[in-house]
């Protein structure tokens, strides 16, 4: 093993260098103006597997962006590893806060700046980089693996379970490894046991079939924007509570112990506050900070838009209003089950002289992990050996879908190990992965191998 | 005076070029970005105005856009009109409903479309064209006349008040004139007394410092973009009640006979509907229509933006949302006061976890008009046969801040005699002008001009 972490300190600034390479291409999912660039991103990984030396790299065309493939299966009587991650990225928006340009990878401080680094092309690196130092030193790995590396997680995954669905046979395995989630602290490297579930609904409100004069109509027409403003107004109370009726019916409780364990863990609110840039926390008072991110549903307005937002003054009563609006769920929530649920009520509290239409996009179950599995133990292992702390067990706010599908389609449980930190500013501006947990990342990932391979069987 | 009709009949083709030239020029007052169109349209002005044979034609310079004047002053002992319009607009967005480009004039049904044809260049043009013909065939008008054409009406003309009081003495005149205000109905010409005034407000609302990850964060945040929507969920009750306290304290109630008159005021609810593409009117049950829009203060959203926008999904806690508010003012609503009422009472809703800030924009008094001068007598006459409908009296919901400007530093009181129909959308896209009314105008104008003259003294 000591050969193994000698070759990756002595190429890690190479390794670095390929990393930048990767992030160059912007592979924004969300947005159709980055079409090319997405695809012409799946094309560069395929090369790159097929570099390092992994066999049977290949592009599957799905309906939307395509899936990269490639394998390396020859460690018989040793167990397969699916490994999942993804190539799209974040929108850059607001393109205007960022130091440096987005797809412009710069080193600052220590860390890596640049839009996906840490979510998630840094960390799918980290294990192509401990997969190609194996096959570089030792001309095989400890174990099986396969590839599965999507563009689209970034917009729910549309494409992804048809596909597994479609590939069982392919993409049979005995365990999934995923590594984008992040640690707990710099001192508290982790693995997560749950993940929250997502629906993602955009909500159109129109009112006049065209803007109108706010002075020459103003007090007779309704305003889409003021009766989209209080649907919204209507959708949580103060303590973050989330109004629709029935929303918590599935909701699992929390149990005591796990409560406690919770509880437990440090968090400076001082440091996490100032990490946000906010002077308060708010939320469910019956519920710990870490309990409401990881173990309560939430809803959030993502972006909202109406009327004349140019410069200056202009006085209309605009004839359109929109909002695109997440709730995070988690076990047992059933994403189908909250949509309507969610439009029943917005039929229900819709103000008079308006139409609305919603429009659902891709929606994810929440994910909870066994966390008593061989897998596991060989993941919390790793992570001690190649960060030098003591890892914990942990839940997680974000949403990644693909677990449940691993679990449901070809009954794999997945080991989320992260390398990056909670501050790491994913879907933010000055995204950034410290350059340290990307070279520990690596190590992690190639003592992973090993330690699977002893502990199998 | 069957004359100047002849000539006006004989030159109306010629009249329409000349305003699509006028209309061809982008002279957006609220976004910058067509500042240098503004300014080239203010030049534009001047040299037609010079063309036609007004003296003294000029260009003011103010802290904004310039103001355009011109005279004719060879009418002793007949009465002086100041003749005010403004040659700035509306912005075009949202300009992908346009029919036909905004600033390509087009004729389509027996109208005029462009921006700016009926809000208010056309209506500067009836004057205008009213003058050359006057001028071309007599060599003479039968009134003194002062132009004073604005750039910066659009905005609230926030340097128009201070040129008016360093030019007193170079403003003197009997009465004002301004043609800014729509008709009743095809059938029915009018003159306005009463105009509502404004206040323009944009409220910034900051979360966290950075956009975050609504799944990382989800549940301990206060969201921007909910918080603006509660507030602006609070600014008005369902019957379109504005919520601010003692926001209605100084309005002047609605006397018996003048709103049995208004009632009288034949109204196609069905038509009024449809023309704005509507199902339902709202606003407060115990007004009629036309005194909500005209004498009750409203409140209206003319624009809302926050977080992410662009398409697909996007998840984030975003940092920022803000919305454009105006509030129309009815007398004897101040709005400074009413400016601090609104910031008291957001300040009393604020939730908790965020920080606003309020941005106010010029504001306006409501104005209110004496109807029985002989400067009205003179415009009712020159609708009437000009039209060849009985012209009626009636309120106006828009703002026109001039008209209280006027009166308070120069004396002078209005007669608000506009040409154009309450469905032409102005401030919409697809803006109109009768054409059949751009000559109709022109024709009134010029009689109004001879009937001053006649009544006067």
């Amino acid at each position: 093993m000591d050969k193994i972490l000698d070759s990756i300190e002595t190429f890690k600034e190479r390794y670095l260098e390929d990393l930048k390479e990767f992030l160059k291409i912007s592979s924004v999912s969300a947005d159709s103006n980055y079409e090319k660039d997405t695809r012409k991103c799946a094309e560069f990984l395929r090369d790159h597997c097929e570099k390092i030396g992994l066999e049977n790299s290949r592009i599957f065309e799905t309906k939307g962006y395509p899936i990269v493939y490639a394998d390396y299966c020859h460690a018989p009587n040793k167990p397969t590893v699916l490994l999942y991650g993804h190539y799209d990225v974040q929108p850059p928006d607001p393109i205007n806060l960022w130091e440096t340009p987005p797809f412009e990878p710069t080193e600052r401080n220590g860390s890596l700046y640049a839009r996906g680094v840490s979510d998630d092309k840094g960390q799918v690196y980290c294990h192509l980089k401990a997969i190609q130092t194996w096959l570089k030193e030792e001309g095989n790995l400890p174990v099986n693996i396969k590839l599965l590396i999507e563009g689209e997680e970034e917009i729910g995954s549309p494409n992804l379970a048809p596909f597994i669905n479609q590939n069982k046979e392919h993409l049979k395995a005995d365990t999934a490894l995923i590594s984008d989630t992040p640690m707990y602290s710099p001192t508290r490297p982790s693995i997560c046991y749950s993940l929250r579930g997502m629906v993602y609904i955009e909500l159109f409100v129109t009112g006049p079939s065209h803007d109108l004069h706010s002075g020459q109509h103003g007090g007779v027409v309704q305003n889409p924007i003021q009766a989209l403003a209080e649907i919204i107004g209507k959708l949580k109370d103060q303590d973050q509570k989330v109004l629709i009726p029935g929303f918590y019916d599935d909701v699992n409780p929390i149990s005591e112990s796990r409560s406690l364990e919770i509880r437990k863990l440090e968090i400076d609110e001082s440091d996490y506050k100032k990490s946000m840039g906010v002077n308060t926390l708010v939320g469910e008072p019956d519920f710990s900070i870490n309990e409401r991110k990881w173990l309560r549903p939430t809803l959030d307005c993502n972006g909202i838009q109406g009327g004349y937002i140019g410069e200056g003054a202009k006085t209309i009563i605009p004839s359109k209003a929109s909002a695109k609006i997440s709730m995070r769920l988690v076990a047992n929530q059933d994403p189908k089950k909250i949509v309507t649920l969610f439009n029943d009520y917005i039929q229900s509290i819709k103000p008079a002289g308006i139409s609305i239409e919603i429009k659902e996009y891709a929606g994810a179950y929440p994910a909870v992990v066994d966390t008593t599995s061989e897998a596991i133990t060989a993941g919390l292992a790793a992570l001690k050996k190649a960060f030098g702390y003591n890892p914990i067990l942990q839940g997680e706010g974000g949403t990644i879908p693909v677990v449940v599908d691993l679990k449901k389609i070809l009954g794999l449980e997945t080991v989320l190990m992260g390398f990056n930190l909670p501050d790491d500013g994913i879907h933010s501006p000055n995204e950034r992965f410290k350059i340290d947990h990307y070279y520990k990342g690596i190590k992690a990932s190639a003592i992973f191998f090993k330690e699977l391979s002893e502990r199998w069987g």
